[in-house]
């Protein structure tokens, strides 16, 4: 099912969180944002700059093209 | 050498275009941008929003994954 790059990026940042054992709190730590945006981000309600996208895959530990490659297969 | 994502996602998108042998006019129109935009972001001078970097990539027919590893290659 295709969702909206939106919703498929958080759902994305959401698993790579979870995996890492981290709460939105913590990710928001490690990213320098506030946790109510890395909530926003999960639900899929922000369409994040690529510095933040950078800032959020370090933080997972997860390079962008396995961020984005999890998406691609999900959305096929 | 490790340069800014917004200077090495400009890189990316230069040489995709290029690849395809398109134009930043071209390349515009395919996206809904303006070349100046295409232009500026080639340059590194644009921190991208996800839903424009998922227009800019549809319009390559290069998936975001392939993109990003790109990118990571040439950082590393």
């Amino acid at each position: 099912m295709e969702r909206s790059i939106q919703i498929a990026f958080g759902d994305a940042v959401r698993d790579a969180r979870v995996n890492h054992g981290y709460s939105q709190e913590e990710l928001a730590d490690l990213c320098g944002m506030h946790r109510t945006y890395i909530s926003d981000i999960e639900r899929g309600l922000r369409n994040v700059s690529l510095e933040n996208i950078e800032k959020i895959s370090a933080a997972l530990d997860t390079p962008l093209s396995v961020l984005f490659e999890q998406i691609e297969t999900e959305n096929a």
